[in-house]
């Protein structure tokens, strides 16, 4: 006997379990929960990752998910268009706009240098990103990778590429999180808030 | 723009936050998640479920799921053909059978008698469980739909209904929770559990 007395249950659940963060139990109730939807509502469900990967397309700008062509924050003329914030992937790009703090353009890579897994500088599209700013009217370029090696690897990469053109290269701050505790905070990051102090402002 | 700035994936978002239990967030790093697998990968998740919903089929007996025919409970001569359950739904039977304490079969209801739901006694498979014990062979019915006033009504329809014939009717126990506390156990479960408190074994 399967598992659950159905081959077509178990693969569903299977399928349900292949998503991050869904355990065996999440994905059965999940699963029985599909068994008991109207047909059409499981084909739009289905079909809409289907149609996802299918039809996606990418900004040639920037690298944003774009249904077609140029993304509509790359075509929005409100948007500052002289700064370009470099950022690891598109989740990223939806944080920084939760924010509603960030008004400029992205420049997503897609991934960050990592020999472990065998991605290399010229696996990521930074040259790219060396032929916006050559294009000129870019002012400013503010890093926003992850703080790991990886990510700081490929932030210091990035910025030997585009020393030498003219543009000032940013960072976002880092330092205690707002409403953290001192006595929560890691001492890496603890430590360069200390050093990163900034005249108090009340 | 879009909210994503992609219809396809504000729709693959969409899709994803009408699962039970997933919000907005989870369900964007689904969707997200999804666009970084393999095509592949992703046919086989949406064809899980339509594959599900439009293959699946029910036991002529006990309307448990079953790919073809009687189901594996069924039809598996180990069980003890001389007990039915009856439960609401596949998920208590999956609940059931993961203690490992009942080797009976059971009767699926779907359903419990719900006037607000418009769902009345001849919507549920009730003949076909006084069919069932009719058929002879059957020894004992155990009751274990859900506790609520909906619950009970349906639990005392069916007894009335198979009150007369020569089957044994019995519910599954209720009280306090093994390693529940007293102290959070509502006063019903509570009460009950004096009510109904047993020799003890030691």
């Amino acid at each position: 006997m399967n598992k659950f007395g159905s081959q077509l249950l178990d693969e569903a659940v299977d399928q349900f379990a292949t998503l991050p963060g869904v355990g065996r139990r999440t994905a059965l109730r999940l699963a029985l929960h599909m068994l008991g939807r109207d047909g059409v509502d499981v084909e739009r469900f289905s079909n809409a990752f289907l149609n996802l990967k299918s039809g996606i397309r990418y900004c040639p700008e920037c690298n944003m998910i774009s249904d077609d062509g140029v993304c509509p924050i790359c075509s929005d003329a409100r948007r500052d268009h002289s700064v370009i914030c470099v950022v690891e992937s598109l989740r990223d790009v939806f944080s920084i706009e939760n924010t509603g703090q960030y008004n400029g353009l992205y420049h997503i890579l897609g991934g960050i240098i990592s020999p472990m897994e065998g991605i290399g500088p010229s696996d990521l599209p930074i040259q790219e990103l060396v032929a916006r700013i050559s294009a000129g009217g870019v002012k400013e370029v503010v890093l926003a990778l992850s703080t790991g090696i990886e990510g700081e690897t490929t932030s210091f990469f990035i910025y030997k590429q585009i020393a030498s053109l003219p543009v000032e290269v940013t960072s976002i701050a880092r330092g205690v999180g707002f409403g953290d505790d001192l006595e929560y905070t890691d001492e890496l990051t603890l430590g360069r808030s200390m050093q990163m102090r900034q005249p108090f402002k009340p």
